[in-house]
């Protein structure tokens, strides 16, 4: 008997999800709905696939969209985070299973008990981060843990970059996500962590001025930046007890001292809008930040502000995004800060046709055992292969196409509103990852924690 | 016939209010009811006075409340900003003028249709900053365009300060009102200004680092920082061709940029909580903002991070704060950075018993007349006479409580929620407080602007 699956939302990240559903149609009896407000702009690889349908699907339209529900077994919602919850409404009431690589919001907690009682599973946060992390870093842990050893530190790191052969810009960068995310990324709270058992906290302003090294084999150096959620995991991953607990994002060296001239200056603000934006030079958008002055130029007002020297390779990678042309001009109207920021980059950092992205991770995992400290190092790069088949595509698409499979055959089976911390749910999905590529390599190193000597601080 | 006039909530700043009311309560047949939650308070002076009564009154007994309403002819509120609405609702309904010192509210804005209809008098920003800002600044505004002068520069200056004789730490600053407002301020939105028609923003972290200097004939040279709502005031004030407008906050020179250290690091926070504060010394407290390191010195972290000099004298005035002292505790439990930094200033910067504050005020107005460009630079001190008769509650309680008697008088009778923009209430309120000693000196000077030549910028 076919098995339908309903595919909401077809964006960036669905070629490698849609593709493998597609590959394993056949034998695994398998029609897919692909429910898109413009079906129309779909690939005709996906269309032409005689297990593929395709259905022209407004979610806010109620009486659609339960219909479309109602004829699948499982539904995959690849919307935006804060939509999911309209889905999983009707999921919970038509009876139908859940897969989302999204953060599970609290609204979406709320039904845990009515999915719970109905047995249906509803698997969040199985996309790359959150998604491979977990699983990866559970992996690990668990491991650990089942030798007697005591997690002492937990660092996990995430990026998405591009790949050395399309890296041709000063800031080693290009957006390969969500634009938005990147320019208005470390904003809304104050990142927390822990560092050998003392609380640290890093205000939005300094953080990309508090940036940790990584040593990435074959790939050098790379820096990171804290995430705001550091302890968010502390509790599921079962690190009540450990003393260092940090999680970053992780950029080529350089990126974030960079960066920070755009937060210093006030760019990445969201939070109100500029009412003549429209038509206004990238140059008078600079000068918005910077003192008047009736003779010193917008040049010199930056220098003299942001303390950048003659010589400084930041100047560079701002001359290259033509931030102070005077003739070329922003087209929002009404627009934040932070969105003509992300026109200007867009302009510059958006994929060429065969440009290749790259995902980083890194995990580090101190533990003493037997009476003896050690550190296993985990990480795992994968690189894409076009601006459609990216990385970033395959990673957050493979596991929850893995796991939407796992969970129509019943191997996936723990009803509940959950994240993929279980063996049974993280041990099926990394074995077949690593049939596609996604392998983390695992490394002995000698513990090196913050404080070796334990000396006070 | 007596009239009844109750005053709700005798904080710091109804010493004078109060005086003012008592004083006159024979010849203008006054009966001041002070409704307090801790009516044991106050100070015999006004407990003895025979116009006098007290009334312990806790604002969310609705009947209680109603009832002391009921009694008066006019209510003046002088409790914190968001409660008078609660008041303002039982005046409505009662029929009472009512009297605020506070930015009127949307919730507050909203009755005045109903207010007018009734004929009361809402009369609210009638303290200091709102207040006397408002009637000095429309004084000269509306000389000016009597003239027929075109006013092109508004920028405006407050400061609440430590008078030079009591002026003995390193900060040059002492609380002279509610503490919390200071550690906060400039929280909550970009400061957003307009210089020779360009729109400027300036974001929270860099606010202190963009002052500008002023030059107080007789007490020298001091600094301001810009408030966030420079544009609040345009239209009301008939501003909209100005090209530049700016309202700032006054400080002694060489505060802001030390005050930014706090601002760097993260401690005027308020967002998040700090679970183990309590008994946490200073020094770990200023150690939650710098890298973790086992070796380095709390002092030395901060001294790199923030790239302050050995020779600084911003490093003093840390050390005055005993800001990295190990042995010193704060008290509060679960408290935010901002309430902690708080507690610790707090005990340095107290106001002892005879100390005195001081008021600044300070006003320029650019205009255009017959072909011309001048410039009128209004200024006023205020300096206090001790911790209780403050100038802070000179200049907040008089012309409150002027106001009173005015609308009292029927002196003051247009009807609505209003604020004291209007040649009749500003005229009689600003003569009187002449002489009070608040007393603004106008002098006439070349006009400056920022552009004087036009360049373009």
């Amino acid at each position: 008997m076919t098995r339908k699956i309903l595919v909401i939302g077809a964006g960036k990240s669905t070629s490698y999800l849609i593709d493998y559903l597609l590959t394993k149609a056949q034998s695994e009896k398998l029609h897919l709905i692909i429910g898109d407000l413009h079906p129309e702009l779909l690939p005709d690889t996906f269309t032409s696939h005689p297990a593929c349908q395709t259905l022209k699907l407004d979610i806010f339209n109620d009486q659609d969209r339960k219909e479309a529900i109602a004829t699948a077994d499982i539904v995959v919602s690849m919307v935006p985070a804060h939509l999911h919850i309209i889905l999983a409404k009707d999921c919970l009431a038509l009876g139908k299973h859940l897969v989302t690589a999204s953060y599970v919001s609290d609204e979406l907690k709320a039904l845990d008990k009515a999915v719970t009682e109905k047995g249906l599973v509803f698997m969040n946060e199985i996309g790359l981060d959150p998604g491979i992390d977990h699983m990866s870093a559970m992996q690990v842990l668990d491991s650990i843990r089942e030798k007697g050893g005591k997690v002492l530190l937990f660092e996990s790191f995430t990026g998405g970059l591009v790949a050395p052969e399309s890296d041709n810009n000063l800031w080693n960068y290009k957006f390969t996500w969500n634009p938005r995310n990147v320019v208005v990324a470390g904003q809304g709270g104050t990142a927390k962590f822990l560092q050998e058992g003392s609380y640290k906290y890093i205000p939005y302003h300094k953080l990309f001025r508090r940036t940790e090294f990584l040593n990435v084999e074959g790939y050098g150096k790379f820096e990171a930046y804290a995430n705001r959620d550091s302890l968010k995991y502390r509790e599921v991953y079962g690190l009540n007890n450990a003393l260092t607990l940090f999680r970053g994002t992780i950029r080529k060296i350089g990126f974030s001292k960079a960066w920070n001239i755009f937060v210093q200056l006030g760019m990445t603000d969201d939070s109100y809008t500029i009412e003549n934006s429209k038509g206004m030079s990238y140059r008078n958008f600079v000068n918005l930040f910077l003192p008047y002055s009736p003779t010193d130029s917008v040049e010199l007002k930056l220098r003299h502000y942001l303390k950048i020297d003659q010589d400084d390779i930041m100047w560079e990678k701002l001359m290259e995004l033509d931030l102070f042309d005077g003739n070329k001009k922003i087209t929002l109207a009404n627009a934040s800060p932070a969105q003509i920021l992300q026109e200007i980059l867009e302009n510059s950092w958006t994929l060429k046709e065969e440009d290749k992205d790259m995902i980083v991770m890194y995990h580090k995992f101190g533990y003493e055992l037997n009476g003896k400290k050690e550190q296993i190092d985990a990480h795992m790069v994968v690189t894409g292969k076009d601006r459609i088949y990216t990385a970033m595509a395959k990673t957050v698409g493979l596991p929850v196409a893995i796991a939407t499979l796992l969970i129509l055959n019943g191997k996936i089976s723990t009803p509940g509103v959950q994240i993929p911390l279980k063996p049974a749910v993280y041990q099926p999905i990394l074995e077949e990852l690593k049939s596609h590529g996604i392998i983390f390599k695992e490394q002995h190193a000698p513990y090196l924690g913050y404080n070796p000597d334990f000396v006070a601080s």
